[in-house]
């Protein structure tokens, strides 16, 4: 592996002293003259007819200044997929939270007040709240027009099915003919909340000009533009979207939750307006991960090969589309593993519910889930080790991946073998299994589990980048991400500075204003080192090149005897004839190619790629007689491809691994009649700091060319295993298999009463 | 002339919303939190040593942040030429105003009362005023270090005098001898105020990561950001200059008279520091023009033909060199004429008195006011009409320029002709003679001048511009040049929408941020139509020759048979198969070469170049009484090559020449002991709307290719030969000539006192 003087090192964040000293600003620390407060009026009902609605008491109190519903806005229908959204309802409410109007005030008291003074007469309609419900011929219809939306498939849509996406590779039939043996196993999955600690905030103003900026904690600032220019029917540059630090997103800001309505507010009073929604409002706001019902078969030989697998998904989507229809799951449910013959049905169904979205893997924990629970129940079936029977069917460099593309560099076997290695799994299991025969008789169990990932880049196939030189040779770079708290923002310095040989400190980052920042699709789906890290490596090797043609030009050589080094550029062999970044960029910006900048792009050739590996272990203790979990350590091995900065990326896999936990053990949204039963930190609990136990991340870099420098997307994979080999952990400790998350004591000590014989949850 | 669509007309301006609803920001409208304000304490002496200075008691004041001194400062010295300044003085002050200190404290009025607590003991040193005086041997000596300062030419420093400039051209002993008359005249023009409706005002701020921002009221960005960090010995990628709107600068923030302090201030206290000066401070820091006496010696023959002349010229440029030693007048001086033999010698000495600077044609108002009323001597000398004379002696195409370079396109001839022609000289010299004769008795007398001019780019060479197309095909542009009011942000976005056939509305400037828009060097000089909008025309033309290469890859034609037009490229001559901007940008954005940007540069061969020609016509109205002038019209030619903006052209015109007449008859910085004796508008009488007569401008447009459409500089040329056309119409009405600015009634008064006998002024 090459010597690098900057990449690959464990360097301070780039926002490290902004955050830590409270310099920094967020959406919500902005306070521009006049501002006005934004408030949103919620349907307190999962299904019901609008027969009246007045908000003429609202608009006289004083201190309102606008209030907007279905009947003053644009009737505009929206959507990633299925414009199945507008911006208020007319007819009908479809979930409770859905919004029905809009204030703006002076103050947030005043916001409140009027959102107390508006009337709605509705007529209840009959709801469905459960996916299988829905499905049923009479459940009541959600969307009545769905059919007629665009974007929806009518060959496939019908009542409150709308979308559904089918994978086949292989001869399902042929292949379960070649199975000894045939496991069908029902697997469940909660709607879990990705609970950023700052919560959605827009804030926008639109000047007389009709220029419109929007300061928005999102990860997507050109998407929101886009999705603006639309609503107001303008061009592209007469809206800015800025995003200001933000404070975490993990999916749930890749939509547009607030800006059109903080733009629309802007524009009906004139001043700028803040939308900044309370914790409570964020659990309806959050478009949350789909629950999701996973039905799993797969035909395994004698000798523990898998040769076939044929899944049914079904995604609770809720009350609107969203990116539902575009889950993942369908390539990753075949698990990281040889698969020849491969059937999947991936179903999106909308209940009363509020709308589901993107959250950090998205389809990829409840596939994982599933295969990973149902490696095990294989394993321990054919009475094969778990961990030889994942070998045994491991994918390799050369195999196809789900979706049909060529395996190159695979670190997979690596992350196993690192991950069991330093677990010391295989004795842990018979030590572990033989302490628990021994303590017959006392409350504690302890069992080991693993399990296995894979995911892929997903979220949009283009970024730009530009390297702006200054005239004394540091460096500007310019890019469209936004850092969610990652850490993007410091691997990508990097990255230019090692690509250039300038320090760190000679790199300052402008990132995500829509208008002055090159395009990027999103902030999201594990892509911002690899597809923004290349394009920021080809702009700084395009300053590169101009500044090798500058010198070849000043110093009279050839390009291909010039040498970059120490911030200089010099003729081989001749250290002295050089010139200095500085010179070099001096020049050109004054006598002679004008101010340097290096363009760079990546466009990925699909929508996925770049697959990444990973395997968790997990230790755990169950209380059988109050059917508690302890994780007591985990370890999870990702191939990262090529650590660009160890430490961020030790951070992200500590981070999905807690994350994880939280949906292995604790977190559920709760509904009673469409209404969040626990919509607050009080009762939707997420791992606090004295539940996560130690953490081992161990870094595999088996370096992909496709990736800078050898690196993969990592944003997203650590959340994947951890359940599972959770799940595994538990069956190991105490015999009974949970098939549904998150494993609560009511569901252990269940399992447990049924006399430890494995509860089917269907 | 090639039809157009955008440039050459009158559209509305950018920012005209902005300003004219008040929403706009000033520097001074940010407030950000946690704000200190900054003040100076300012010498009260013109000389004299520092023999203590305690700043103990201020410090102590509650509300008091920091102190700044020569003793807890950088010992830096800078300057533009001549690096004789520091931050505050440790020795001795050199003039009144000279900032000994600065402090920053929690509001306005407690940094006020820290400046009353700190006490200094001078001894005072012999002053001197006067420059004349300055260069005597037994003079006090203000800079005793000069020749030891980087920046000096010691062969020349010596005593007061900073800087000497020579040019000559031909062999002036062999010009005069060939000349039949020689004219000697000295003349003398005032140290006016540049009058910034917007004073000088900086907020500096620098967060814990060492980087700073400043938010800044300057012509150059660049500039100020490559001088903060030579201060501070960073990177320039620490530092971020942002300029909002500017109310205003001619020539007066091309320094960097605040900057320093601001980020000083900041980084004592780790706040952000506003430093707002009043309008009394502003006439202390706004580096005002030249006060210059010009002895001029011209040779003519008998027919009028000018055949040599030697000039010298003495700037008084107070206590700091500044831009003294680069005045342009030397390159000016002679005029718009053929002059054969020419020998100049410009001189610039120090006094103790506040330091000159740049003003709307540094150099040019003093040798038009001299050259200009000279010709008119000569004129009624040899009984030739002053046009005549003109139009003998005006430089055509293919003459060279006093610099020496080639002069291509020449509108003079033209200006001469139109603005004569508007004004009807001919006819009304002889008419207001004729009444002048008829009126003998009575107190008015009337009288008709005209006078022209000569000016060139300057500022420095090179200018960047970046277009960006959005993924809609509407367009960001991105410059390094501030508007200072003149409407250069509209012109730019003109000179893109014509280059692409976009409407205006749908390209959004950024403008002069130094962290994201590429390098200017200045917006001053008359440089920013020509010099960037060359820069971003060829940033446009080469999105275009992308969007061209999309579309014959994607059309599968060649690049040659693709026609742009309706923001669409087709096949000649098959309209149908065409790709919309759109859909050539969004192709490129997510499948093809990335975001699209075009970089355009534009780097000037000589330092200054483009010679633009004017001719002014003024008549007055003289009253014998009481000596009072009044400018009855002005006509003003201007050979601006392409209007790119009529109104924007005609504006400015009308403003130079109402700044000219405050030069003409009213404005002088007056002193008493070095302190001004007029620094406020109550004392300092800038032409009102009272004052300001109509202004016809004629815009004359002689093409030349150097500017983008053939366009010329005009934004320094209007205040050029306005003070000598007035000069030379008071002549023609009273038959006295003033050689001194500003033409006040006294001075006219004392002249028809001395029986008409023409007064020299040494």
């Amino acid at each position: 592996m090459p010597e690098y003087e900057t990449v690959g090192k464990r360097v301070p964040r780039v926002d490290a002293w902004e955050k830590v000293t409270g310099q920094g600003l967020y959406t919500a620390d902005f306070r521009p003259k006049d501002m006005l407060y934004g408030a949103f009026l919620l349907s307190p009902l999962p299904h019901a007819r609008i027969l009246h609605l007045d908000t003429s008491r609202a608009e006289k109190l004083p201190g309102v200044k606008a209030v907007l519903t279905a009947w003053n806005t644009p009737s505009w229908r929206f959507g990633p997929f299925i414009k199945d959204q507008t911006l208020f309802p007319r007819e009908k409410v479809r979930y409770v939270g859905e919004r029905i109007a809009a204030v703006a005030a002076v103050d947030r008291e005043t916001a409140q007040e009027a959102l107390d003074l508006i009337t709605v007469e509705f007529e209840e309609l009959p709801a469905v709240f459960d996916p299988l419900e829905a499905l049923k011929p009479d459940a009541p219809v959600i969307h009545e027009a769905l059919s007629t939306y665009p974007g929806v498939d009518p060959a496939v849509a019908r009542g409150n099915l709308c979308a559904v996406t089918r994978l086949e590779r292989g001869d399902i039939q042929e292949g379960f003919s070649q199975a000894d043996h045939i496991f069908e196993d029902t697997f469940r999955t909660s709607m879990t909340q990705q609970c950023p600690l700052e919560t959605h905030v827009t804030l926008a103003a639109k000047d007389h000009g009709g220029h419109v900026t929007i300061w928005s904690s999102t990860q997507n600032p050109f998407l929101v533009r886009s999705v603006i220019a639309e609503m107001l029917q303008v061009p592209l540059n007469k809206i800015r979207v800025i995003p200001p630090l933000i404070g975490g997103g993990f999916g749930s800001k890749t939509n547009y939750e607030l800006e059109p309505y903080a733009v629309l507010l802007a524009q009906a009073t004139g001043k700028p307006v803040l939308l900044a929604i309370s914790r409570e409002e964020e659990f309806y706001r959050s478009k949350p991960r789909h629950p999701c019902i996973i039905q799993m078969k797969t035909g395994v030989t004698r000798e523990g090969i898998l040769v076939a697998r044929e899944v049914k998904l079904l995604f609770d989507t809720g009350a609107t589309a969203d990116p539902g229809p575009s889950m993942l799951a369908p390539t990753i449910v075949r698990g990281p593993y040889r698969i020849p013959h491969l059937k999947v049905e991936s179903s999106c169904v909308y209940t009363n519910k509020i709308g589901c979205g993107s959250f950090r893997a998205p389809g990829g924990v409840a596939s994982a889930f599933a295969f990973e629970s149902q490696m095990d129940i294989i394993a321990d079936a054919l009475g094969i080790d778990p961990r030889e029977l994942r070998l045994k069917n491991a994918v390799r460099e050369g195999d196809l991946s789900s979706p049909g593309q060529r395996l190159d560099k695979v670190g997979f076997i690596e992350t196993i073998e690192r991950a069991t290695a330093q677990a010391n799994y295989e004795v842990r299991r018979i030590e572990l299994a033989r302490e628990n025969q021994e303590k017959q008789g006392k409350n504690k169990r302890r069992g080991i589990g693993m399990a296995c990932g894979e995911w892929r880049l997903s979220g949009g196939r283009s970024s730009g980048a530009w390297v702006k030189m200054h005239e004394d040779g540091s460096i500007g770079l310019s890019v469209g991400s936004t850092d969610l708290g990652t850490g993007a923002y410091t691997v990508l310095v990097q990255m230019v500075a090692e690509e250039l040989g300038v320090p760190m400190e000679e790199v300052t980052l402008v990132a995500a204003d829509t208008e002055i920042t090159p395009y990027d699709t999103t902030s999201g789906g594990s892509r911002v080192t690899v597809s923004m890290g290349n394009a920021v490596r080809r702009a700084a090797r395009e300053v590169r090149e101009q500044l090798l043609e500058l010198a070849a030009e000043r110093l009279e050589a050839r390009k291909d005897d010039l040498v970059i080094a120490q911030k200089q550029v010099y003729v081989k062999g001749s250290p002295d004839r050089a010139l200095s970044f500085r010179e070099l960029s001096q020049y050109s910006h004054t006598r002679g190619k004008g101010p340097l900048l290096g363009k760079g792009s990546f466009t990925s050739p699909l929508p996925t790629s770049l697959p990444t590996y990973c395997t968790h272990v997990a230790e755990v203790e169950v209380d059988v007689e109050t059917g508690e979990v302890r994780v007591l350590r985990v370890v999870a091995a990702h191939d990262v491809g090529f650590a660009i900065h160890p430490t961020n990326l030790e951070g992200q896999i500590q981070g999905g691994v807690a994350q994880a936990l939280g949906h292995a053990l604790l977190e559920e949204t709760r509904f009673d009649q469409g209404r969040i039963a626990n919509a607050s930190f009080l009762d939707y609990k997420i791992p606090s700091s004295q539940d996560v136990p130690p953490i081992n991340a161990l870094l595999v870099e088996v370096g992909d060319e496709k990736g800078p420098f050898g690196a993969r997307g990592i944003g997203e994979p650590p959340i994947i295993p951890t359940a599972p080999a959770i799940a595994n952990a538990i069956a190991h400790a105490i015999g009974v298999r949970i098939k549904e998350l998150p494993i609560t004591p009511e569901k252990i000590l269940q399992a447990l009463r049924q006399g430890g014989r494995q509860k089917e949850m269907t």
